[in-house]
């Protein structure tokens, strides 16, 4: 574990997106996605990922200087073209659409087709909190996981957020994946060769197994819910929700046809495709389109206290989301972002590559 | 179990709301929304409740001729007052708000305060469906469930839908609760003396347990993913988005003050209360406003048949959501529909106090 600067990281993250020829504005863009997850502590969507981008960038899968077009809108919605570009950065613009929408109209709804990675949906869904807005994010991704009975992958990790804003208190901020666990939790228990709980993963006959690789070995993710009797049905709901509004909705691919993203160990890319590239949907929604924003951040406030302080099982707090992620961005502002061997290897042969030093 | 057929069980339930002095055109709605669920097997949001509403309309909660009024509105918004009216028909008149703004600005989104139990989610999304378009319904509940880590129960059941059409299919019809299990659930093995799967339910401590009575002795439902290990915190995530955008967002109550249904079993009412009633919150969104609906249906068929066609488990089918009730639904018109003996008791005693024969 070696740890960082946020300002360091940041510097060095910026020239290597401008290493890949990313417009200045764009690298800026695309940087501040990436180091706010890294702050905020979810590290599997950081700077881990950088070298997945630049992956995507050699292999001609990504377009560094993309033209993103409005394909179609009404007052209140618009479908973007991402043409292939970093989805840190479509994501960004997508969401300025969906804000300026609802600053005329109430509320703005964009899908976006033709796009790729996108980071973590709070860092958008937050962009419109900003202008005193409830954000919405989510995107679908590359199949790993399984609708309830299925032996077969079809949809992604598929995350939603929904960002609120509140008077005294942070943001409430709840961004999930539909999935019992993430992938990148998977992923440690494989570097320590120990067994994933019950409910995480299936095999490849649909079995239940504690074996952390067996989405690599014809096996699936599950659902949140885990199984029938927990309600995977309603993990797999929400998954397919997201699949359709990122993917059906915005013409971009969907299910088992979502493309892999460079460093997703899922090569496999299914053909022909049903769209264009990722897909994601975002939706802003003008808080005073319903109340005035003072009386709201009272009551999000009163919300915030109740939830705050009730009572908890012995040794436990309840937590509002987000509140987590806000207190690491604190914690690690102040004392440094620390990355694991792997992707501290992965950063100095960027360093190496581009020539920007990374110490 | 007694079978009625659908028609007779219309014009019986009709007759009820018409005895407690709903309007003629309101009565029909209501109707409509309670056979809807018991043609599609959700037995516990049907005719089962009838007399609960009549007793919230005895207990003088209920306004069986309410004036519903838009409080606030833009293009693609409006706040609606329920005025304490039915919820089954305030939903309806809501829905119809957000189609009309989906129409003119390509969305439209209704928050409702002022309101009550509004049936199945499902029924009001589909009425998007209709005019081709997708259809969100969500709605919060009295307090059942904790958030992970809690004791205190400070959320509903709360069910989010989204409801999109299709080509040659049926619709895709996500309906559900983001607790691990319904609470009607539980109540089949409180009537059977049997205990509850692990992962549905909390003690008075926070503590797992198989006692499906816990609820009523101080424990709780607990959210999707039963355990922190397996995601409970998103089953809150879920929970807390469809609160704050029903309750605190409508002016609605929320949280513990979400006021109880009559028949909830749960009577006690948190007072001082934070809003009015019960709160909803529908969205439309019209397929034209993104791409064209013929294309549209088109990748939605191919969606389906993608799910449809998955590999599943031996002696398994991987099901579309909504796929189940619409079969069951084809099934009850042909076949009658099935009540327990506790339910046809209920109806006979309406039966007797309206003087509308049953039978």
């Amino acid at each position: 574990m070696i740890s960082f600067t946020s300002k360091n990281l940041h510097s060095f993250v910026r020239k290597i997106f401008l290493s890949i020829n990313t417009p200045e504005k764009d690298a800026e863009i695309a940087t501040n996605v990436l180091l706010q997850a890294d702050l905020k502590g979810i590290d599997s969507h950081g700077v881990a990922r950088l070298s997945g981008y630049v992956r995507q960038w050699e292999l001609g899968k990504l377009n560094s200087n993309p033209k993103i077009s409005i394909i179609h809108q009404t007052p209140s919605t618009a479908v973007v073209d991402g043409d292939s570009g970093l989805g840190l950065v479509i994501a960004h613009y997508a969401m300025q659409i969906a804000i300026e929408k609802a600053e005329k109209v109430g509320t703005g709804w964009v899908a976006v087709r033709n796009s790729g990675h996108f980071g973590i949906a709070g860092h958008h869904a937050l962009k419109a909190v900003e202008k005193d807005m409830i954000g919405w994010a989510m995107t679908h991704a590359s199949a790993l996981a399984v609708p309830t009975y299925s032996k077969e992958k079809l949809l992604g990790t598929n995350p939603i957020c929904l960002a609120v804003p509140a008077g005294k208190y942070q943001p409430f901020v709840a961004d999930f994946a539909s999935t019992a666990a993430a992938y990148g939790k998977l992923q440690i228990l494989q570097r320590k060769n120990e067994n994933a709980p019950w409910g995480w993963v299936q095999d490849k006959n649909g079995m239940p197994t504690q074996n952390p690789h067996a989405p690599r070995l014809g096996g699936a993710l599950l659902p949140l819910g885990s199984d029938d009797e927990h309600g995977s049905h309603k993990g797999y709901c929400l998954g397919a929700m997201v699949d359709i509004l990122s993917g059906v909705l915005s013409g971009a691919n969907f299910g088992p046809f979502v493309p892999p993203f460079a460093t997703s160990g899922d090569t496999q890319e299914r053909q022909p495709p049903v769209g264009l590239g990722t897909g994601h949907f975002f939706g802003a929604m003008s808080i005073d389109a319903f109340q005035t924003k003072e009386e709201f951040k009272k009551r999000m406030d009163i919300w915030i206290e109740v939830f705050k302080n009730a009572k908890a099982i012995q040794g436990k707090k309840v937590w509002i989301p987000g509140e987590p992620e806000f207190e690491n961005a604190i914690f690690r502002e102040k004392n440094g972002i620390p990355l694991v061997e792997a992707v501290v290897k992965d950063l100095e042969k960027l360093a190496e590559k581009f020539g920007e030093p990374l110490y």
